[in-house]
């Protein structure tokens, strides 16, 4: 089913950007988190070595874009190098594992695939607050940057909630599973119901897409697949219900043991 | 917590109007279902009460309104009486519970109280859809006109749906109480658990508006009141992502018995 509420991104405005090479240095040297880094494509040298390297190391994605589009950004002597400062903060997937565990919580994530639209996004988190989610685990392609808009449909949740972005989801369920966690996929059409999976145990739920769904090679590595059961054969919830709907079933089973 | 998505309505085209009080009156006559008709304040006579005693038998919701609001349609000789065309088929609430009954089916109603989003509906439409709900009550009054934002949001399914609209929910509950419906109310602060609620038997289900709630008047004819758990304290779920969550626990509850 079309998702139907993607909208084209706002510009990020002037005061949310950081300009330059040496500039974009020191904000990460500095623990300034940002959402992205556009690069110009036809850049090289050792500075550029160093952003690569910093970027890196502060898991923030690097755009390597035509001069163009960091011309759009309307800001001079960018050379090459416009870094938009993220109002999200990052963490990392095994430092929040690690900190769960050490509270004594039983894990709980969600993992999204394919889901592009911010607002789905902000929708999912804003559920996932509410029902003690540890973090929502995205990929750092292929996701709009999380702005104001999102946080807004995420009612807040965004700034509270542990948001980890990987640059492989596949090695995300790789270090999930290496940390007890199972890993479970809702596909329409699985044979098995939400209801009848055990999800009192650590768990991370993946959720996709509403046009493509969850990526096959993902799905493959996945411990089980689920569906919602419904009376429609062909229709479809909305990816923020689905996820809603998922969460409760956690919150009851834990519940009631 | 404030629900953003508030938009302003957007003007009605000039091919979903019906203009002036003899086209109006045919409009009814012929069956052509209006979604509201607005009439200036100050007209009086024999039409008028014609046009007044049409609307009732229709259940199409009258606003009286100032000669600016008509002249604002941009259309000339409304003679202070302009309809706009419905795009949704409203029916009867009797008419479904009879013909609910008749296929041998166990009633599910949603209620709407206050939840003036027309895109809330539309996402709340959608799931009611995939999980088989048999009507969607709306007040007439209060509610925007369910446009084309709307039914995009439902995902075509408001278009599928039956929508009873009432001029009063509290007779509706009177309706559904004489057809031996159980009314049910989502409140956050309720002690019972949705799990804890029997909902196998014929039911409705009352949500109320994010910032709001249920009207007190309401609440208290409802048979009883219920809360999704959650656990943070202070958060609440939008209304579109709570509706899934006890629609998906009806289903379980009769898909289980």
């Amino acid at each position: 089913m079309k998702d139907f509420r993607n909208r084209q991104q706002q510009r990020p405005k002037k005061n949310t950007l950081v300009i330059g090479r040496q500039a974009v240095i020191a904000a990460m040297e500095g623990g300034k988190q940002l959402e992205r880094i556009y690069l110009q494509a036809t850049v090289h040298g050792d500075v550029i070595d160093t952003i690569r390297l910093l970027a890196e190391k502060s898991l923030v994605p690097i755009n390597k874009v035509p001069v163009e589009k960091l011309n759009s950004f309307n800001v001079s002597n960018h050379e090459g190098c416009v870094a938009v400062i993220s109002k999200i903060q990052y963490q990392n997937l095994q430092d929040v594992i690690s900190f769960t565990v050490e509270k004594g919580e039983t894990p709980l994530f969600v993992m999204l695939d394919s889901i592009t639209d911010i607002r789905n996004i902000g929708a999912i988190a804003r559920s996932a607050f509410c029902f003690g989610v540890h973090a929502i685990i995205i990929p750092d392609k292929g996701v709009g940057a999380l702005n104001e808009d999102a946080i807004l449909t995420s009612a807040g949740a965004l700034e509270k909630l542990a948001i980890c972005r990987v640059n492989s989801l596949m090695k995300a369920v790789d270090e999930l599973h290496l940390n007890g966690i199972r890993v479970f996929a809702s596909e329409m059409t699985a044979d098995k119901k939400v209801f009848d999976i055990d999800l009192k145990e650590p768990c991370a739920i993946v959720l996709g897409g509403e046009e493509q769904g969850i990526y096959p090679a993902l799905m493959k590595i996945c411990d089980e697949q689920f569906q919602i059961p419904m009376t429609g054969d062909f229709e479809s919830l909305n990816v923020s219900v689905a996820n809603g709907i998922i969460l409760y079933e956690v919150m009851k089973q834990r519940i009631r043991g």
